[in-house]
């Protein structure tokens, strides 16, 4: 007796980053590898007396089964917030999910044939290349420059089922699209018939000024926007939410219905608890002066030690530096030896659709505080002259 | 502009329950459709008491980001309850879903390609049939007698990927299979090299004596075992599991972490928490106790409003009873008669793999107490006789 397995399971492979994150566990690493919020910026307190209010308040329906769609409170809530960007979003169009990584499933899972085509940034989010695999797309890496994808590469796609796109403050490298690379990226799709399916894991976190409206305001029911409480809360209630087009929801509803019935009832009600104390914005405005400093820290420390010839930009939001090393250096094989000098970075070639770009590497500034960064960056300046 | 389905989306329907049931939540309608557990057995206090201590003990860990394959000491606790239920378990081969349904979609994302053959019971759990169905399977529907799916039709089997059984207490009949039929189907399944996928949702809820023991015991690698918590617990919180042999166990863990990244920190936590204060077999007892009485009650109320030619059997354990109606009666069209009566059931033939069987329904006995069940049964009888 064997188990057969399905063929897509030939796509689902052990993350390159979580077998080095692995390593990076030890104690005493300075991580920059990780992309994981500061844990203080939790809102414990709040949490707390959400936990003791839904449970007060309304048991039953906490922990009972419930609808697919979600908690109609929060919906309503995601909705408005939706609104305030700019989108014509209406609390039908909203359905709450397990975190935004799920959103990419049901997205792939509805949509997704083997051998379609999916067009992704290169480099892009890993966690959503890992999310589409297993439906036999072939990606097709959009070119790009300093400024994002460019409009002509999305132009050639009319034959991609979708776009995956990362306006804000982009899963690895940080770039944020401007104002008249959006306008260009919205025409191209437009005049292409291309959907867009719109991350925004990390649009709160602006440290400089808030970015510009999402394409999905001009895209309409041309695109849909996925979104998270991970960054803005806490990652471990697993809260997300996508707005979908009255021609998708429905499947999409379906197919979360199928997957695992409904997100938590109780992680619903409880973050609603806590959005309609009416304290994100302080908790956000919190996040982001400490994430500022952070990254302002991570600057100063790279001015200091990076040796010649590595370049980087300094991000205006999200978590993330990104490195490009001089040629011919080749950031997996300095891996090891960076984490026996104490420290750890992700290696930019596993975010390549095709991989290749070796000599780049990914950089969290959220994870520990100023004074560990700058200890961190000095041993990675260290290493780095020594190859 | 258009957006174009993968091919699997037509397979994605609207389920009928969840249509029917949306009928019958007026308010004066006594539902005997939904398999909600009864509200009144969730364990509030405990879980009050366990938000507080996880928020105020590890509240960084409980809300961070954490392991596709689950919180360790909840792996550990579900490994030694499958040891006493006569499993080989290890904890290393459990991982924690988001509801037993994640570990139907993720058992399929691996096993099923399109075409491939899944044996399952003919009737069987609806939303196993609707996890599978995306992955584009043909439903091969097991023969069976009062005593559950025949060995004779299990052998039948060999090309199968898998079979999909639920020995104990089965939604929708309430049938619990014998020890003897237990083994002739291992003895089948080996002799066919047929894996088998055993879910077990319903096995705590036993009111006359505990089930035997699981397929899974004697088959060991040649089964994946499927539990979870909202059963015993609360739904409300999502918390599942599996067992899986070492030659699936990545695989799957890869599709989770592809699917969702992991189940919520926190609620794993909660659990565990509310696990290991050694309250589960009270409460467990409890729960039993309560729905042997609502069981006892709708048995009694059956016998009494009935009319000649209905058949069922008094399920010794789970939620459900199974009515077979005289031939020529469709459970389809009589339900608005039944809900104009003020009570509402599932019509059966929409656990039927092929459909058809017009003539059967499931009624709940959990979700509403015994006077009302009593009242429900009446208005239900009048129906029946009318008809």
């Amino acid at each position: 007796m064997t188990w057969t397995l399905a063929r897509r399971a030939e796509r689902l492979n052990p993350s390159t980053i979580r077998e080095l994150l692995k390593l990076t566990e030890r104690p005493g690493i300075i991580s920059l590898a990780g992309g994981l919020p500061s844990a203080d910026t939790f809102p414990v307190a709040e949490l707390k007396r959400a936990c003791a209010d839904v449970l007060e308040q309304a048991p039953r329906e906490a922990l009972q089964y419930a609808a697919s769609e979600g908690f109609g409170p929060l919906r309503e809530w995601v909705a408005a917030e939706l609104r305030a960007q700019g989108l014509a979003a209406d609390a039908a169009q909203v359905l709450i999910t397990s975190g935004s990584q799920q959103g990419l499933d049901l997205v792939a899972k509805v949509l997704l044939d083997p051998g379609s085509a999916v067009a992704v940034e290169s480099p892009t989010y890993l966690g959503a290349l890992q999310a589409f695999a297993p439906y036999e797309p072939v990606f097709a890496a959009l070119e790009g420059d300093d400024e994002g994808p460019l409009p002509s590469a999305l132009a050639q796609q009319r034959n991609a089922r979708f776009a995956y796109l990362l306006p804000n403050f982009q899963n690895p490298t940080g770039r944020c699209l401007g104002a008249a690379r959006r306008e260009a990226l919205v025409d191209a799709a437009r005049a292409a018939g291309l959907p867009v399916v719109e991350d925004n894991p990390y649009g709160e976190l602006w440290y400089d000024s808030p970015p510009p409206p999402p394409l999905a305001a001009r895209l309409g029911e041309q695109a849909v926007v996925l979104g998270s409480f991970s960054k803005v809360l806490a990652p471990g209630l697993r809260l997300g939410y996508l707005l979908a087009p009255p021609a998708l929801f429905n499947k999409l509803l379906q197919a979360k219905q199928a997957t695992d019935l409904h997100t938590p009832t109780f992680n619903q009600r409880l973050v609603h608890t806590v959005l309609a104390s009416g304290m994100l914005p302080a908790q956000v405005a919190a996040t982001r002066e400490r994430y500022r400093a952070q990254r302002d820290a991570m600057a100063a420390a790279l001015a200091a030690h990076m040796p010649a010839g590595v370049r980087w930009q300094v991000p205006a939001g999200g978590m993330f530096f990104w490195l490009t090393l001089p040629e011919g250096l080749d950031a997996t094989a300095l891996l090891p030896r960076a984490v026996a000098a104490g420290v750890a970075f992700v290696p930019g070639s596993t975010f390549f659709p095709q991989g290749g770009h070796a000599n780049t590497l990914r950089l969290s500034f959220v994870t520990v505080p100023p004074a560990r960064i700058a200890e961190g960056i000095a041993a990675l300046g260290g290493v780095l002259r020594a190859a």
